[in-house]
């Protein structure tokens, strides 16, 4: 009966401890699960998001793979002591979570919904929103999850254009690339998703000049990074009343703090960056396989390439 | 050339004009259209909505159809001066639109949107839903409305049962039917649509019964008949807490009264009857294929029938 070791930050053993013991019934894994250790030559795979009681892997002589609850792992990718097997997290319901959390917050918009919540008096006022096939919508970054809002917004029936760094291709999405596509893009723009990749060129990418181009009553909707977007900027732009709202679920700072002008802005939603969390139910089903396949001798999912640093 | 009658509410005409007739010529009819008239034993056709004008058929002796600018047509079935054949509207623009209100309401509370557009303090609460596919809906009726939106939330990978009142079979949709599968439906939905016709039989369907069916803490959306649910049934559920929330769309009196308790409940969200409008340029082909049908001799769509009531 293999050992695994659960080791993450306190408080995630008892989210992840049903999912996890579910996933492995399920692939036929009768397994001993401990959240901690006196013997680590005798664990067979790590459990492992970083904390502050395992930082050396060098005792865990056994240990056949150390299993990431994360998808980004540079902050062990490179320890000295980690030289077993290292499988990153590719969780699908990451994926789905902000499909969701994006599609529902552009039918909020669309719709108009925040209106009804904030009426104070009973006014009867049937004004019927557009249709989704008269909205345009542009999603920037066109990475898996980009492409997966796209495709389920043009799903339903938005008009959906895209733009990333370099040329793509998405049956049912008007793609732009370049300095020339953003322009274009964001010119025709009523409800702007950001979904790019934080880089030295993405960078405050959404600044003064770039919010000016948008329309009249644009909507701003960010749940990639904080720091795509100059704060600022996108203040006055609200002030100005040239951007009708913005709903915000990630920040240079987080927790956001609390002096910050978000979070009692009138044109700002915020959200506690809940857009795209890794979910036990999924993420356990990701782990159980990768625990299956090392008990049958199978090559790994998603194995770290040390070289390439993912 | 046959003659038309548009006899609906004051200003729904110019809306219907310029759509009309591109419609008519489309299908290549060319037509005689009035908004009144002295003479109704020379009319062929009705284009309906109730309104104060045209309450008594009987003069229309030649009417071969009289086709209704609304879906619901329970405030004429039982007209006993409209003899001539009966057509409801199934408008391709209100399935949309229906489909975006419906959508957009699922995901708001599947989301949990409102307690963030209600924050006061700057508390960050990361709480993460559930994924859609850990979410139980059920859609109550499964006409052409209710399927779209059935198919709609199966799409973004909701847990979706339906019920209708006799057999349907739609794939990827938990189809039941009768009372006994009306109460395993509403046994386990979180979020219940309702999407039935009101007849003798559905009315009041949603009683404190029925209600006291749904697990605690759903959430009820009405963009059918406000006739469905039992108003004071709701409000005694929503004041008990053990229906966490209900939107709604549709009312028995609209619009709905100054005073009436849904404007300023806490649980209740108000919509003015805008989840589903009849689209001019969609309907006036639906309009426009029932002429050409009656010219043609050939059988109408949508046809009512009387003894089930739509």
């Amino acid at each position: 009966m293999p050992e695994i070791l659960f080791s993450a930050r306190e408080g995630l053993w008892e989210t992840y401890r049903a999912p996890l013991m579910r996933a492995l019934e399920e692939v036929g894994i009768a397994a001993r699960i401990v959240t901690e250790t006196d013997a680590p030559g005798t664990v067979d795979y790590i459990i492992y998001a970083p904390n502050e009681q395992l930082r050396d892997f060098t005792p865990f002589t056994r240990c056949r793979a150390v299993l990431s609850l994360w998808a980004g792992v540079e902050r062990i990718v490179t320890d000295r002591t980690l030289t077993q097997n290292l499988c990153r997290m590719v969780d699908p319901g990451l994926e789905e979570g902000m499909v969701e959390w994006v599609t529902g917050h552009v039918l909020r918009h669309h719709l108009g919904i925040d209106r009804h919540l904030r009426r104070r008096a009973p006014i009867w006022d049937p004004v019927v929103p557009p249709l989704a096939r008269e909205r345009r919508v542009a999603v920037l970054g066109l990475g898996a999850l980009g492409r997966a809002c796209a495709l389920a917004l043009a799903g339903l029936r938005f008009r959906v254009a895209g733009w990333a760094r370099t040329e793509r291709r998405i049956a049912g999405i008007d793609c732009h690339h370049g300095a020339d596509g953003l322009r274009a893009v964001l010119e025709t723009a009523e409800i702007v998703v950001l979904l790019l990749p934080l880089t030295a060129e993405t960078e405050n990418l959404m600044d003064a000049e770039r919010l000016g181009w948008l329309p009249e009553g644009a909507v701003l909707i960010n749940p990639g990074r904080g720091a795509l977007l100059d704060e600022a900027a996108l203040i006055a732009a609200l002030d100005a009343g040239r951007l009708a709202h913005a709903t915000l679920d990630v920040f240079r700072t987080e927790p956001l703090p609390q002096g910050h002008p978000f979070w009692t802005h009138p044109g700002v939603t915020v959200t506690p960056h809940i857009a795209a969390e890794t979910r036990p139910g999924t993420a356990a089903r990701v782990i159980a396989e990768n625990i299956r396949r090392g008990e049958a001798g199978e090559p790994f999912l998603h194995l770290v390439d040390r070289a390439r640093g993912y």
